[in-house]
């Protein structure tokens, strides 16, 4: 889990606004201490939430025009920016642990929620309601961006996985019947993205990444 | 210096747009393995340059009203985003190296544009061109956009920088003058974070953080 961090007193600058929004940034550096399981494609360690978050925000600048709905780029990056900050408490979630498990889903469900109003709750009101909102959407939403956000932020693993042979599969003894099954979704934001995925998921298996 | 990622062959997606946003997403993972001075605030490790771009990006989102010109919050989230890719190729600079060599920034900044032609290269043309206007306005550019983009890449290392207790600054013997210098600067795109950068500047020196 996270280390707690004590920083020293900070100075007010005379802004009560700006000074909960630094309190809001200083706290969320701590996501950079989430270790997620996928690795980092030099293999030399597990990436961290915080750049993950940076990399998926980057997939949403690019790869916006194969978005089947109307989607707001924007909002899809803003989404992505602020969707797993409340890991910083709840920890990350690996998606193989929730796909046969409701109870583990629930209890999850409300930790990360007790974590969204504590974090976002730093910020002055009017923000911490947009950021609780787009963090709403993106995990409840039906909207066209909310869905082409999950695309991304289930291509993005399914990206480091493949191009480390497979690596956290192995680990964690994951079949291709699990990564179908999760991949089934991957099309609902983007068909193009999804056809992608389920090809990945193949050629992993005929490659020897991941047993059928 | 970044590890050489050789990656396994890529499954092509059938269709050539797609493929090459791939390739450059899958390049841009590098960034993840670049290490800056500055310091997680828990102290553990130095940041790298992918969850520090996130940093700033969601200081972007956070900060937009302290900005004193008309900006455009999505352009200074994709600056933010982008603006530190071409490190991946030419290294972190810090930034007290440059501050008094003339140099030393000019074969920095050939080698950043070297960076630049060959990874947003990876993209399709249109969209390299984006990036490519995107960082050079960061870089070169006067708009309200560049200037408040810079004024927070200004303010997050010395936020890092006063709450690890100036551990940087210590490790390379960086006085008050040359902070002083330096962020004389950081109110070019808002004032308001100007002013403060330099009262925590003030405070670093009284509280013994740096050196007068």
């Amino acid at each position: 889990m996270i280390r707690p961090v004590t920083l020293p007193p900070t100075p007010h600058s005379g802004n009560a606004r700006l000074d909960q929004q630094l309190a809001f940034l200083l706290e969320i550096d701590a996501l950079k201490q989430v270790l997620r399981r996928s690795y980092r494609l030099d293999g030399a360690a597990r990436e961290n939430t915080a750049e993950h978050s940076w990399h998926v925000v980057m997939m949403a600048m690019t790869l916006a025009e194969h978005a089947d709905g109307e989607v707001d780029v924007p909002v899809v990056m803003k989404m992505l920016a602020v969707h797993d900050i409340v890991e910083i408490d709840a920890g990350d979630t690996f998606v193989y642990d929730h796909v046969e498990d409701d109870n583990a889903g629930a209890s999850k469900q409300a930790a990360e929620s007790a974590a969204a109003d504590r974090i976002f709750g730093l910020l002055p009101p009017d923000q911490a309601r947009d950021l609780r909102a787009l963090w709403d959407e993106y995990e409840f939403g039906t909207s066209a961006n909310a869905q082409f956000a999950r695309s991304l932020d289930r291509l993005m693993p399914l990206l480091h996985n493949f191009h480390t042979e497979g690596r956290t599969w192995r680990e964690h003894g994951v079949t291709a019947r699990q990564v179908r099954a999760l991949h089934q979704h991957t099309g609902k934001g983007s068909a193009a993205i999804g056809r992608y995925a389920l090809a990945l998921v193949d050629e992993a298996v005929r490659r020897g990444y991941l047993d059928e």
